[in-house]
């Protein structure tokens, strides 16, 4: 049975293809999890992808991983900085979970360098663009011990 | 002709797999540095790794790069946090660089949580031990443009 | 006529009982709100419980106490330490509310530190588990004047 | 055909003329809504006007601005002073926004001074109860070339 | 035999009643200490209270109670925001102790919100007047497993 | 009998139209300031207009508005950041005043985030060019009741 | 009946005299007290003074003083920069008082610069050798409105 | 031969008695200066009054001292917070200083608490309203020796 | 005739041995005492040892030193962090002082990393257990030239 | 035609060779004026000196320079640390300036090691006594071009 | 077989005795090693001495000191306040180390207080000039056992 | 016997003419020493250029120097900010130092505001791209007295 991985994507991620692209570069949201998917599929992994603009939902969402996800990839976008209630609820869960950025942050404003989710994350990955996705699930499958060693 | 990729390791990496195993993992930095370079080399590329404990021989390798060497996976270990001439060095000779780190950086002492050398690398990856060296080739191969798109 | 009592419980509290009981506790918070209710009920109060994961509901839960409810027992949970517009709520309805948390704030993490909403709030109740709801019952209703004085 | 502006209010605003009259005023919600519709339709543009209490709700509000607002005036409330998750939004969507408030926030609590959002709106109007409302659609339309050169 | 507690008052409640009563309201310490006492023994436990204005005299208070008492209800008034010493006292002697207040303190002057206590005590009540000292001796019996269940 | 407004302009604002036109714009303060009075005029109001670049000479300035100016609009540039002798001066002579700026202060250089003056103003307009002055105007008269009810 | 003034000094000011008289004079304290009581003799009061090395008996000190004191002039010495508990009991009791320093604080070490206590204070007056209590009691005096008026 | 003072008096201080009485008095600063000269007569000095608004205006009269002005008294209004200038006049010219002020500026807002004169000055007199001026005067004989010593 | 030194502990070292002895030791302070005055003794000092849970207490020890004692050792405890009366008196004796502590401060909470004290002191000792006693001794007596030289 | 510079001095350098000569040297300003102009003439350059105590009258003279000056050599001297004013009167005015000192800032109080101007002018000397100006002139000719290439 | 004790020398110690020697004492390095190791031949063990200006060479040092070497005692000078490179390799050998300074670092500049290597050793001797040196040996001898018990 | 200066660089300075030459300017490290040899030849002073990226190899370098060198010129670089190790090499080997800079670092990022060296040094030297090394070789010839009075 294939292992199974959300990615959660938090607020204005529905906007990307369309928004400041020199930033998030000219995929779509969709196009985007079409390649993540299909990346994890060639993996032996199954992907469930999410969006949503509220803090709140992300919380329902990470909550409702207790339900058969053996791991997280999130992009908790604006929230990463400020939300100590997706924090509490990734370490609630005692689900493995992967933070990913499409930008560099720590190469942007001074706000955007804290995370208050990374403490309780396995680890980070920032700056790779759509790829930081792949990335992110193959850090999750890898730390899974899913991944054939290589 | 494969593309060259230079490996930089900083203080105390030497140590490896004899240190503080809870936090860096039982590998040695020459059994990393095989995976590593298998893992180059499966992606068509040539890897070479160089250790330093001495920043200023740091700053030297990384001038060398200009020889030939198409991106730097670079853990600067403890200067990742104080090194202004690192910075300088990755800045000046112009070669993208990722920044990887075996621990999760940010799940540990206040002082390790800021990079000097973010600000002026394509992205971070941290906290996936001996992988995280695996993703930042993946990274750099990428933004390169050197892997084929999935 | 009973004195109406809004319980209003913040992100993650859903997950009692199933969460790092160290912290937390092994009481569900359907267990809890029972407790409560049934202490509340024998000093001759009716209680009511909400939970949400979302700011914003919320705020909406302590603008709807408007309606007949004379005092909030609140442990906001994560928003406790960010959130202005749970703080610029209570302040609004002119409610008298009560701090509460389950776990010792004070001697957990330095962000668990400072909360935005005790300057809106009669005071604050930390650090006892579930008694930590009954007491803040007990606080609310001597404050109301709904105590017998002992 | 006339310019269509969006005007945002947030969180606990529409308990406004219920609560602390003495620093929001007396009036609703409501009828700073109908004298902001008034004013801005003797200018020849029509107001829409919005106001949640959830953060994310004013998100997607904002994107939803995408389909044919030509500006924004938003009151953002308690979220002006924390919400990155706004402050991104305005800056994707491109739509120039005016940041106002009814109270002076600069003379209120040290935590209301700082804005998150004013860097990606066009400026700021603080201060002038209702009016600052009439105001705001007075700078957007001069800032868009609608008003009549005095 | 009953559970003996020693409730110790700080620098200037030996005033209580005489001073500020808008803030501390208009009970003296010795009512104070009365209600306590018989709010105590109706629980089945004997109360022994004490004050001084020495900061040197209440860390000797807390080395005595190693003789025999089994909880303290401490309210340290302003040695509570700057005392290592009575922190490292309560620490030594490794009996539980509950930080009572009076007052809101987190509704007052910036210097009263952080306590040098809070991280070895139980817990922390504040703000309800002289019932904050029968809920911390409520939430003593609790932590003791006194209180019979409810 | 017209309402007298006396408008304050700040150091380097003589330069207006001829310095870093990207961020003040391109009109004079003489064709701004015939603007302003002319706007002033229309709604029954007569605009004296003052410019120095010396802060003492404003403070002076305000001192003299005792003498029959009914509201201040000031844009005190530089000084607005720093001066505490105009913030007193405001303060003193108990005149309604509306701090203005040209430019978007909350957009630049951090020091330029911090007003002096606005604690003790009505409130502030900021980042609409020389439409600035007029919503400033607006504000005033609105303030003080003049402006015909919309 | 003549007015009634307590001079409280602090640590180590019994060792006036004998210190670093560079910092502090040459005087002894008992010399410098009587000074200072001729001066109040001949202004028409009676002086009281009083030394202690401990914060508690200097607060001790101040309640005692509400025994027919119509004023305090304290040099509280180290404990003005730290003791919230003097602060508490000048405020308490309610007689007005005037801290004095011998010299001048603000061109000493950086700790020196901040008081506790001159919040609750009528005035400061530092920096005058054993003159500042000649000085103190000058002012104390002149509030009190027991100066002749010159 | 009179020993001869200048008192300095910094911006809005000609506004004594028009502005803000309940924290300034109602005293107008001729009158002050009247009772400050009488005062200073009484004990054979000669006093010189300046005020000005204007910074340079200031450095300008402690320069000018140097022409026969055996000591300063100075209350620099709200340039004693920030004026480095007015500093280094008053080290340059070599004369001794007193700073006083009217108000207890430690009890007001913390941007006054802090004073870039003191450290140059003999030492600092506050709170006490026009009476700050004579014991500042005293002060300054006290200084220089020219008080008979009581 | 031997040289006197006198060995001051502050407060909660009266508990040694019977506290948290993970961070302190197993040992009394009477035992500690007792292999302290040995040592001095083999070394021809006199040791007097005085412990005091009074801040002002210990600030009267360190004045009565005046009376014959050549050097101070001197374990401050919790005073250590906030003391200024102890620096004082230190700084006011004049009598050499070595700086002691049982545990590495230094490896410990943030706020015991910095000493009120050390400024005055000759020189800091920590982290050795009652060792750092015996060192304290040696340490002072070099420093006092009663060592023969090795 | 020589190239004309414009020399600015700020408050207290009047003084000069009158005031602490060991920090700022015995040359009058006249004198360090005669030789700038008489190095400036030896390089074919016109040097004209202005000095004032009023930040004010250095901005008009900022900005009196647009007649025919084609550099700036400026001390501020106080307000180098202070003033926004100049800061923008420089980058108003778009004449290149260089920022000297007589002293060496960065070895005195940490308030002079700041400067506001730095970042607008090409280049800062500092420490070099009445030399400082002449490197100045040297600068200030070598970034016009004017000085021929050695 | 005697315990073998490395002690390693920072930046500038080759100076010794030849540089500042009101601050580090006029013994040459070599003198000090001599005392040090004759010092620790006494006491049956034998002392090996390294210097060295780098960083990295320091960092080496302690690696080797894994072959054979018991204890560390370590003056890192300059790089104890930064050195996270040092700490690190402290940290992975897991050999004891004392830290040692010949001045009293605490009474020196404010970035010479903080340690980064304290946290990692077993203790810090800070002040006692080339006795720092024995005192360190003495200390670490009883850390391992190797002190007969006095 | 000509005079003997010597021109340390610090890190990346060997790359000068072939990195960010917008920043550092066109011209190789080579070039700029020709010219600042020609340029100190010229003055009758012999100058000699050494360069390295390694912190200790400077430090070894500057303690080099005290063999018959009489003045540094010193472009630390990225060490300028942080090294503490090069601050006491200057200070102990008392020979009078510049501190030069090719760019204005005080225009650049905020940790390049902050200069280590500084206060050792002479004084500072900045922004003026290779004049920069002129300047300062002007600037220490004239503090050696060695320039002949203009």
């Amino acid at each position: 049975m294939p292992v199974e991985i959300l990615l959660i994507n938090g607020p204005n991620l529905n906007l990307l293809g369309q928004r400041e692209t020199s930033i998030y570069g000219a995929l779509s949201l969709d196009e985007i999890g079409r390649r993540a998917t299909e990346h994890a599929r060639r993996r032996g992994a199954t992907l469930h992808a999410y969006q949503s603009n509220h803090e709140g939902a992300m919380v329902d969402a990470v909550h409702d991983a207790r339900n058969g996800v053996q791991g997280l990839v999130i992009n908790a976008g604006a929230y990463t900085h400020t939300s100590i209630a997706l924090r509490d609820a990734i370490a609630a869960v005692a689900i493995p979970a992967i933070e990913v950025h499409l930008s560099n942050v720590y190469a942007r404003e001074e706000f955007r360098h804290h995370s208050m989710l990374a403490r309780v994350c396995v680890g980070v990955i920032a700056g790779f663009g759509w790829r930081s996705y792949l990335l992110g699930i193959d850090a999750l499958l890898g730390h899974l011990g899913l991944l054939g060693e290589e």
